[in-house]
């Protein structure tokens, strides 16, 4: 049996976490610091999240052993990456434990067309897309797309993984053989200015709070710079609010998201991806909020009332890639920065190793 | 064989903490966002930093084979509590360990006419003292210092325990013996107007950096409010920085020390006592700076430069104490305040069991 939810989750409590990186790390300190006990549930042994968490489970995200060993302790679980096997969430469900965000975000974010048939019916523009199962079809939808157009897997792929670009409608068949010969979407391309994006939170009362907008510099199609609060208009600030508003409510959502967009030439936001989770280009929030990304996930997911979200000072995030890291001396000789590291035992080209938060001052 | 710390400690090592309670606790965590591991020794099991860290060693603070075990994980040692035993550090440096702060500030902190006689002689003024051995030796103090009069034991004694009021100096002999019959020291009263003091650190390279003062409240001996940065006049503050600096330079220390003030009617500063630790008046530092005292410490003891001190708000810090814990719903519901709690499974009454840091607007 499971320790039954009851909300607010009291202090003292175990919350469980799938997942053992930074980010499920992240969550586990501020998880500690408002005074709860983490589980951590992770293939691998001595992952960055166990080292700072009460219990780990070392064990695969769907089996049913480590599952109901994770649940005996924790009366709510939650996830630090997107691509958790369904059946997990529904072995937990099933043994009584409230797993926040629900399927129904999982679902969504895990397929790619799914997604954004949700966005487009939520209210949340995105670019054009046509999905396609077969060589044929891919070719057919860069045809009705026109090329080039951006070809990605249906699921899995992250940082730029799992998509390619067809120059031509022809190449398309090809690409589509390249990207392992399964279902894909294709996408029109997005002529954006700049990539934003919105970090917000529902918390099990409906109440929704949004953090000030990023702006993202990418890098072969990893995060390499974010700086917070972007300066946008105001009318900018409004449509990503009502956007997250939007997508959040569709959802019934609990706990934190990251909504990737594009700002266009005129102004107008596009959805370019939804991440149901805490989100590297929320880092900033852990030195320019009061409360953090982490903390207010934490307090979403528990059902305890979501914290402030203005920002106290300007932020500049630089994630410290593979042996990047070894430049920490640096920045942590630097009185505006804020060194965060991950305790990742090797420094892999292109692994996220930790960030560093430079303040730039008052607002 | 312990691994032989080299400076700046790089992340990824393993640093030691003596002690796992809610400073120990607060210590992990801030070492844990820089990259490093944390072992905890500590006689209890399920200790509050226990659950944050990644090793933890149980057993009693002079046990050589925990001792032994704890040498072989980490080249540097740090402790949360000032009565760790001199046996533990001198056992700890014979394996090769770097122990920060040292043993002169352990030997000075452990003994109140030590600390008082040290703290004269580096030019930091305290209230006149005499050290009293026997029944006889009592009363002679109490004559000399004139009645009323506060006896305190020389070693041990925190919170208020250990120290009583003689009214009289012929009752001297009759305190001495409840008090234990052990070695004392008796303290003339302090006519002070308030209760301040000042958190402070020095680097492996003799940088000194100090935060603005708090003005704290006790009640029963136990401190129950601060407010940061205390308003203070300028030459009070210079007043304080001066004193931290002597205090720590004459000790040739290294780490966040506490040093508790009494602010007399004409301005001038006495030092009280100090804690050669990360102090509960320091608390406030988390949610009022950007490098709290907790990351600071680190810092310090790691070899690593020491971060910015200036306040970055005003703050109102609450100890919560035994069943005042089952308040956080009001706490935190309040957009304000931050509430950090400890993870202590039982509380007892006067138990520190969490405290919460309101922000009190810009400063």
């Amino acid at each position: 049996m499971s320790a039954t939810a009851r909300f607010p989750l009291p202090p003292g409590s175990t919350l469980g976490i799938l997942g053992g990186g930074q980010l499920g790390r992240m969550l586990a300190q501020a998880a500690a610091r408002l005074g709860f006990d983490v589980a951590i549930l992770e293939p691998e042994a001595d992952s960055p999240a166990a080292r700072v968490a009460a219990h780990c489970i070392v064990g695969a995200y769907d089996d049913p052993k480590a599952l109901k060993a994770l649940a005996e302790l924790c009366p709510v679980v939650t996830y630090e990456f997107e691509n958790v096997p369904a059946v997990a969430v529904e072995r937990l469900v099933g043994l009584g434990v409230e797993v926040a965000p629900g399927a129904l975000a999982l679902a969504v974010a895990q397929d790619r067309a799914a997604e954004k048939r949700f966005l487009n019916e939520a209210g949340a523009p995105t670019v054009a897309f046509e999905p396609a199962d077969t060589p044929e079809a891919a070719a057919a939808a860069a045809l009705k797309l026109g090329a080039p157009c951006l070809m990605k897997t249906r699921r899995e792929g992250y940082d730029g993984k799992g998509q390619r670009w067809v120059e031509h409608a022809a190449d398309a068949p090809a690409v589509f053989e390249a990207l392992g010969g399964r279902p894909v979407i294709l996408e029109a391309p997005a002529d954006f200015v700049r990539e934003l994006s919105v970090i917000a939170a529902r918390g099990r009362d409906g109440a929704v709070a949004v953090y000030p907008l990023a702006e993202n510099h990418h890098e072969k199609g990893v995060l390499r710079r974010s700086v917070a609060p972007a300066r946008v208009a105001p009318e900018t600030a409004a449509q990503a609010e009502r956007i997250a508003a939007r997508v959040l409510n569709a959802l019934d959502y609990v706990g934190v998201i990251g909504i990737e967009l594009f700002e266009m030439a005129g102004g107008k936001l596009l959805v370019n991806e939804i991440a149901p989770r805490v989100h590297n280009t929320g880092h900033w929030t852990q030195d320019g909020c009061e409360v953090d990304q982490f903390e207010q996930h934490i307090r979403a997911v528990a059902g305890w009332p979501l914290g402030p979200t203005h920002a106290r000072a300007q932020v500049e995030m630089l994630n410290l890639l593979g042996e990047e890291v070894e430049t920490w001396p640096k920045y942590a000789a630097e009185p505006e920065t804020r060194v965060h590291l991950y305790g990742k035992r090797e420094a892999k080209p292109g692994r996220k190793m930790g960030h560093v938060n430079r303040l730039r001052g008052p607002l």
